[in-house]
């Protein structure tokens, strides 16, 4: 296997964008990568598209075909994959695997979602089918009931609390307010996020995380490559994918997503790495328990302390491990198929010192990490300066 | 890279199957297809699933957790690959890229569509978002009425004929009459193919494909492994994907599709082999004029000369080189996901001499082939029998 770089990566402002176009929005961010890359359009090789519901959202099926024909590069194998909210990271992936495996030696990675359309419950329906239709979301088990009973169970079993997950909401609208690619970019006074209205308990209107659209890309080379082309190569060291019973009644506990600790396992193991060097975490905070729960599955803290880790300030910039450091789901956004990649590029601006004001100081080591459906797929890369 | 074998094959009856649960049907598949492989279900360690709209037809999105949580596979990777009508095409060519590279030892490849819906329109509505949906799909240029414009243009180059189109359709009612898991397994008379009713110019009603319900799998495993476990193993000597415009507007030309030229060149290539070692190929008949097409871009015959090929009965069972002896997609039927995988089912039942009176004699290599959206995607596998 050969080693993986990236070299290009870019991403729209994320928010509530109805009113552009989607194959705008595919032009910005696929363009935008290739020339942050410095390569030629005709050196992208193939195209790996991470998306959810086009057909659904904007009437738009086969995204792989759509994606790298509106990019001028319809000729080129393309495909799209779908993992419910980890299908970027199965794109990027799937861009790691034809790199590596030397079937190909550069290729464009790109997520898009844009999902806001004219109804909210429209949205939440199309949402609700990355789950169990026939037994759970036909009967309103969806992401944010079904997220709650992790909470619920976390609070529990661990003594978690609403001041804790609070927390995670409360630093995440902190970082999105230093970047600028951020669907929200304001602070939110933690008092407010307590008392905000009800969505299900013990979940309020601030522990859920945005509908966002954007599109996001990277630009993979082979490292060999990527050091003749590069001044700032970030070398791809380790990938995983785990997977989990979809359908909530299956699975064997509520405090923990066993997808993660598969796909951290897989991506530690071929890295050579241990927890200790990941400098920075972007992980899927899809609700405010989910990142208490992912930074005790991925390894970083002991199971039931993510809450008590979160509430004395680690995860947050300038701590032992920042976490989400774009803002995360919560205030980045989450554009379902463009959050996977959208994470890679936050890290590869991270460990190329280009993060501006949210810049963790001596980042060399980065993680990323997504969760699609009800826990059931996980997507980890390990990124790392390949430059000094 | 590691060789790959097929060591297991297995497809639900093809047909239209409102009546069933769609957990059913991925059940009977991919059980099916472990048991024929005479493994343990617990021996497989991924699952690649193609579909192309579950979410639309069935209410169920994320098809590869929901797949593989169905089949008591739900702790293991999975996911969803989406190409059009080409994606169970890309499903395969996941899983092989999977154990060549030495991710996995086993893996499951499972293609699933269950597009019968109480209205016709909404399915051809579903259909159509394979198309370009803001420049074509949105003003009727559909399946139809686009693969319509290359058979005009193909009769005007090369005098193709509507009794050429009608042969295509004959043959592979013929062919499906001898296959017990075809959709339509009644030979139709080639008057009636004739004067059967406009659907568009120059497409009656027998030129198109079905719309059908099918699930489909294989197993998948490194080619010492299956010399160990299998008494009929087959190999996967090649594998080709080709992608070409999605938007008609931007295409060169009406005659051919350069998705299936290159994917044919690559699978060629890896295998080491010429055309005239191909006994039987499965190739993509969505409409007559499209399986003229592929023979002459998969290079079984030079440019223009597939109608009168076909007339002369070449790709008939007993002729030069038997095309679709499943039926194809005009009788076996086309479930769009299912479609590719099932080409290797057929294939394998045909390399295994295991396909009753559709048995091509002394078959020792065959090709697949699918085609996804207007032209946009094309997947070609070769395989070969591994035993004597």
């Amino acid at each position: 296997m050969r080693d993986v770089a990236i070299i290009g990566a870019y991403e729209t402002i994320h928010g509530n964008l109805q009113k552009r176009l989607l194959r705008d929005m595919v032009t910005e961010a696929g363009r935008g990568a290739i020339r942050d890359a410095g390569i030629d359009l005709k050196e992208i090789e193939a195209v790996y598209v991470g998306n959810y519901a086009g057909q659904e959202f904007n009437n738009q099926n086969t995204m792989g075909s759509y994606v790298s024909t509106v990019l001028g590069l319809g000729d080129r194998p393309s495909m799209k994959l779908e993992g419910a909210c980890a299908s970027g990271g199965l794109a990027m992936r799937a861009g790691f695997h034809a790199i590596a495996s030397g079937l190909h030696d550069t290729v464009l990675v790109l997520g898009v979602e844009k999902m806001n359309t004219k109804d909210p419950s429209t949205t939440m329906e199309i949402v609700a089918r990355g789950q169990d239709s026939d037994f759970e979301a036909g009967f309103c088990v969806s992401g944010p009931s079904g997220f709650a009973l992790n909470a619920m169970r976390h609070m529990h079993e661990f003594g978690t609390t609403k001041e804790m997950l609070a927390t995670v909401a409360e630093k995440n609208y902190f970082h999105g307010s230093k970047n600028p690619f951020a669907h929200k970019q304001k602070v939110i006074p933690f008092k407010n996020i307590m008392n905000a209205r009800m969505v299900t308990t013990p979940f309020g209107f601030h522990d859920v995380s945005l509908v966002t659209d954007a599109a996001t890309a990277i630009v993979l080379t082979t490292r060999e490559r990527a050091k003749s082309i590069s001044k700032k190569p970030i070398l791809v060291k380790g990938s995983g994918h785990g997977g989990d019973y979809f359908t909530l009644s299956l699975k064997k506990d509520s405090v923990s997503f066993p997808a993660s600790i598969k796909a951290a396992e897989e991506a530690f193991k071929m890295s050579g790495l241990e927890r200790k060097d990941i400098d920075v975490l972007e992980c899927h905070d899809c609700f405010t328990i989910t990142e208490i729960i992912n930074i005790e599955d991925l390894g970083f803290v002991e199971k039931g302390k993510g809450g008590i880790f979160t509430l004395e300030g680690h995860t947050r910039l300038g701590g032992k491990l920042p976490v989400n450091t774009s803002g995360g789901l919560k205030a980045k956004g989450h554009p379902i198929g463009a959050t996977g990649v959208g994470q890679i590029v936050e890290m590869t601006f991270q460990l190329r010192e280009e993060a501006g004001e949210r810049q963790v100081k001596n980042a060399r080591t980065a993680m990323t990490h997504v969760l699609g459906g009800p826990g059931a797929v996980s997507v980890v890369h390990i990124l790392q300066k390949d430059f000094d």
